[in-house]
């Protein structure tokens, strides 16, 4: 009997990675396609085309019944991306739309497709094929760029009234603290992600009289791979930074703890690299923080999944 | 045919108030026993003896089919009360210990017992009978003593791993503030609660200048019930310890948005009384701390349920 796949779609601000998928999680064929497309059309062609490819490449084997789709600024309700600044061809007159995803490939592919955004589709790739796959309660956190979550309760992921639900990276860590490029001040994405880390090390030369690896760099160009390598020489001041870092975000998960319950959370992304340097001071301030009927009972898991994998793997659970 | 009842039964720290529901909201019959039975067995006792009348009145008109309850510290999934400090019923050896509460009445009374704490209780009463009846994604807010929180995620309750999820009392809203009874610092719980308000007062008047009318009480004496008053006559100071109030709610219910995106909060509690003096603040703070998304979007509604009624016929709606 022939069997079915689905294909996962991880839409990037670079590059689009598209994979057919088996029911075990294996990725038969994969391709990539440039997402730096100024034009819709153009960009949906190619997309679309990159599926017809994949499908006709294993149709041997099988057929290709749903495509899962993970993508910035995605609504799994309506199927649109909306306003997402780091997706060109989103742009009508200039600036960030609506534009209805799903639907446009889905018309022009005929196979059923979902959408959501790629922190959620991260969650259902952990509870389908990772770390999570006997949870039904879970936090799903990826430290990139910035800092997104999936939320799962009760083996669902919650998308609240309106699909946008799990912006925890935009939770408040700090009152009146740094700005943020969605608007606000202090949000955990401004200490807790790439892009933060390298922030505090700026900050931290900038006020630390100590000495420090980081010193022989120009302090505008840090960034959390720099201080990741001075890190594992020792540095004590970029020690110091992941430190920092690790009690933010402990503090934190202790709140979404009070929040929803979850068994673990689930970190994924690439400034989970550094872990070693931050874990500790992150199971430190989240216990801290924590009631007696949770304090040490929260589990922090790492991803299990191939990173180039990860992508591809979450969006294709979407369509499970 | 006859009708079919549920009894909802609400168990505070001084009495337990149990009433008759039916499906359409009304207390057909309804008593209340004392909590403050210091041994189990002549607590329940008094509770099941209570329940057998309540149903022998209703019974030329219809059955009890069910018996819904809240209570401090109630686990759903267990049926279980856990080291709940003012029930001393609960306690064994001197401290509060773990009372398998739902099945002890079941046992006695042959009918299913649905136990949960009282916020998640008064949530299921607002969707069943008041604000919340069209709503599949709210957070209920109860403000009293202190601050209780039942989360709804696509019409159900969140509970979390081990039945514990909605403490968003003890969210951090203040980085090392003030102690919590929980042996946390800095807990919304001990801004935004009567007994909150009453620390803001005493606080304000220790380090502002100001004339005010609660510089005539005995400081330690003050109730959130003095505040209120004195705002009600125009005090200055009364009135900014109330907008200091809804300002630390709105930035906390800005986080919580971020986490499961509910279309409104629903506040219930004595503190509601004053709304008119933090609603304001509130809404203000909360918008301040929303992304374009959701800024001016997400409703903050007061229970419309009576007071007398409202916890009677949350601990219904769970037996529904």
């Amino acid at each position: 009997m022939p069997d079915s796949f689905v294909i996962g779609i991880d839409v990037g601000g670079q590059s689009s990675k598209l994979g057919v998928v088996d029911s075990g999680g294996t990725i038969l064929a994969q391709c990539v396609i440039s997402s730096l497309q100024a034009d819709l059309d153009s960009y949906i062609g190619d997309l679309t085309d990159a599926v017809r490819m994949l499908t006709e490449q294993v149709k041997e084997k099988g057929s290709v019944r749903g495509i899962g789709i993970g993508a910035p600024n995605a609504n799994y309700y309506s199927g649109t991306i909306e306003y997402a600044p780091n997706l060109k061809w989103s742009y009508i007159g200039g600036k960030p739309s609506i534009v209805p995803f799903a639907q446009l490939i889905s018309d022009k592919v005929g196979i059923p497709v979902t959408i959501t955004n790629d922190a959620n589709a991260a969650a259902m790739g952990e509870m389908a094929y990772g770390v999570a796959r006997n949870l039904r309660n879970f936090i799903m956190i990826t430290l990139g760029t910035g800092v997104g979550s999936g939320i799962v309760v009760d083996g669902r992921l919650v998308y609240g009234h309106d699909g946008f639900a799990g912006e925890l990276g935009h939770t408040c860590a700090v009152r009146d603290g740094r700005l943020c490029n969605c608007g606000l001040r202090g949000c955990l994405e401004t200490y807790a992600s790439a892009i933060g880390v390298a922030r505090t090390a700026r900050e931290m030369l900038a006020n630390d009289k100590r000495d420090s690896l980081l010193r022989r760099l120009g302090a505008e160009k840090i960034s959390s791979k720099d201080v990741y390598d001075a890190a594992k020489q020792g540095d004590e001041l970029s020690l110091e930074i992941f430190r920092y870092t690790g009690t933010l975000l402990g503090n934190a998960f202790a709140d979404f703890v009070k929040f929803s319950s979850p068994e673990a959370f689930v970190i994924f992304g690439g400034l989970s690299k550094s872990r070693e340097f931050f874990h500790d001071a992150l199971m430190k301030a989240m216990n801290d923080n924590l009631m007696t009927v949770w304090k040490n009972r929260i589990k922090v898991l790492y991803s299990s999944l191939k990173e180039s994998d990860a992508a591809i793997l979450g969006a294709s659970a979407m369509a499970l």
